[in-house]
């Protein structure tokens, strides 16, 4: 059921996320061809001194809004929408700000507009809260919606180094942009919060109702006390039902350890749901960056072209391997005397395994040995330990277990 | 555009699930109507001695099954599909035993197969992998994808107790079946992991491919060892891209302390997702239980009613609270004197301002108070610190940070 046309996708603005996306889309055609039965091709881009906004949405069957900023971003998302063309924006600002204006001009038109990216970079939050979780009584959503702030904090606290140091470092590296105001002010966490609110309450919330803070009084000194209490300071975005009302608010805050985003560092973000059918869901990853927003353009790019959820299509088998590599922890209770370990290095080193630790734990009739090896082809290592399983010191069969070590992700 | 008629539900089976999904549907069915236009009804229910299939399908607009076990659920899953009714199921057995001829039949019908519940409970990953990440080159899912091993194996690391004992407290809690063998032995993970390497890798991978080991042979030993060396046991399933090929495994392995998946803890489910554009995603959440199924059941219902997904209509507007009550931690820089922490405590008691922890640090001129108060309304705490501030022995202004205690969640 192949459209032999492909789908004109048209592109506002060609900057960091728009590269990364035109980038994507061209690597990934044949994938959403697939999933949609449509090849997407860039049908124009409208940069800021080139390109034409009428010529580029009447030669578009989708818009991606990339341009950032309100005007002319509105203007243009609205255009598109009344000319009856679904649209994709990562723009948190735009939605936060006139969410009732365009959400009316789509529903008007009867088209999509979807804006996963504005939301946690590549997390699916927005799919997740709308879609799977729709239906069902959220009592509270709680997120660490910025990475600039996250990463500043946590530095702060792994380095015990002062605000001001840190957020030059984040900028060296490209976590802080040159004016940071936005983000470690609190105001870009509050324009996400504030679509989360409006979407799982389904009440007009807007930017203004959402009270914050930043993080720009924190002190070092404040991290190293807390930590001493198992306390992690997060910039932290809550919204969640009182009554009748809700409350939406962004702040630096302390959280307990077992706190599903107490464990979320570095430029990560991520986002609790809470509801009483679900108990929680968090979802985490990275926030911003170019790849990962044009990663969630192209998801909602996919989801328009698509349509309603495709029934899956499977392509051709592909060969399911079975004999990997692995490292190994291994655990041998063996007699408690000389030559032992000697015998088993042996073994393991004929068999070309490396050992990366071995402890000896115990004594007399309580000895063993604990190992961990690098990684190995299993069927090798099954063999090692084989031969090992028959040495007359062994007191036990040999136990092993796989470890994935972090070199593995 | 509201249809009038109503969504007529078809419920196949009766037990745990199809109880909590039958009360969620009641009570959530103002919701559903408002995303999808219908109002849902349970039109017909199947019990093991009760009621006509023929007739439930005849009278049904979607047909849920939740009967479990292969056979009727295949014939009846065929049928409906057949007669051009959506299905939606939680059976993972069946999707990923018989997942081509199901898949095949939703095709050929044009009619939807939706099957969230069958892997993860409430997490949403199979929307997650098949829509927002389903046009990205996926790399590897690990999985901790069987609730009733996490939970063994948290117990069995927090207390020290042996894998029998364990799972014997795990069936007197209900999170282990009296029959565990698939929980325990890994065949209940290898569906799971079945299905989501068959979305994710596009490629017909049937359970028979997956090579599976469970946790029946660990010893709390290992795991006590393990943990000296910064590592947790969890039963793991792994599906990954080797080069033209894949592999699908379950097998108990140690994590190292910083992989997404080692705090996930008792009997919660998590997925990480990895690929290049997105680095990992990783969500966690309730595994399996009766009204969390539900939860991904009805999900997949509405996503089936509303069809392609609806643009967001705000209701009315809620009121947006501001003072609220928080849990706060108050760091005071005061002169090292007598009488500070009886004057300050003074003030907090006069504001109804309830004092968990103080503690003083430093001496002379670095002498320095550090409180965390109980929840309290947070204009009176900012009235009090405010106060505070004017007593003459504080040598800076307050920093008052909130504080997110256990209680909170």
């Amino acid at each position: 059921m192949s459209d032999p046309s492909p789908a004109r996708i048209g592109l506002l603005g060609r900057g960091t996320v728009g590269g990364a996306f035109a980038e994507l889309l061209t690597e990934r055609a044949a994938s959403v061809e697939a999933m949609s039965g449509r090849r997407p091709e860039i049908s124009g881009v409208l940069r800021r001194n080139e390109g034409d906004f009428a010529e580029i949405l009447a030669g578009s069957d989708v818009i991606v809004e990339l341009i950032g900023g309100i005007e002319p971003a509105r203007e243009y998302t609205l255009e598109a929408l009344a000319a009856g063309k679904p649209v994709v924006t990562a723009n948190k600002q735009l939605v936060a700000q006139h969410g009732d204006e365009l959400f009316a001009a789509a529903r008007a038109a009867g088209v999509q507009l979807r804006f996963e990216a504005a939301v946690a970079g590549a997390i699916p939050v927005i799919r997740v809260v709308t879609e799977s979780l729709g239906a069902l009584e959220v009592e509270r959503i709680s997120g660490i919606v910025n990475g600039t702030t996250n990463f500043i904090l946590s530095e702060m606290a792994a380095t015990g180094a002062g605000y001001d140091e840190v957020l030059a470092r984040a900028q060296e590296l490209g976590y802080a942009e040159a004016d940071p105001t936005d983000d470690v002010g609190g105001a870009d966490a509050a324009a996400k919060m504030a679509i989360l609110a409006r979407l799982v309450f389904d009440t007009p919330v807007v930017l203004d109702d959402v009270s914050y803070e930043g993080i720009t009084e924190i002190s070092a000194d404040d991290i190293a006390y807390a930590r001493e209490l198992g306390l992690s300071l997060k910039l932290l975005g809550v919204t969640e039902r009182h009554g009748d009302g809700i409350s939406v608010r962004v702040f630096p805050c302390f959280l307990y350890s077992g706190h599903p985003l107490a464990p979320v560092e570095g430029a990560f973000n991520a986002v609790t749901v809470e509801a009483p059918s679900i108990t929680e869901i968090t979802m985490s990853g990275p926030g911003a960056g170019g790849i990962e927003t044009a990663s969630a353009v192209l998801g909602d790019v996919v989801s328009i072209l698509a349509g309603e959820a495709p029934v899956h299509v499977p392509g051709p088998a592909l060969e399911v391997h079975q004999d990997l590599d692995s490292s190994f922890y291994l655990h041998l209770e063996v007699a408690d005397r000389p030559g032992v370990l000697a015998a088993i290095a042996e073994v393991l080193g004929r068999n070309e395994i490396s050992v990366k630790s071995v402890v000896q734990r115990g004594l007399g009739d309580d000895a063993r040995l604990v190992m961990v090896v690098h990684r190995v082809r299993e069927k090798r290592f099954d063999a090692a330990v084989a031969e090992i399983g028959e040495l007359d010191f062994l007191r036990s069969p040999p136990r092993a277990i796989r470890v994935i070590e972090k070199e593995y992700l």
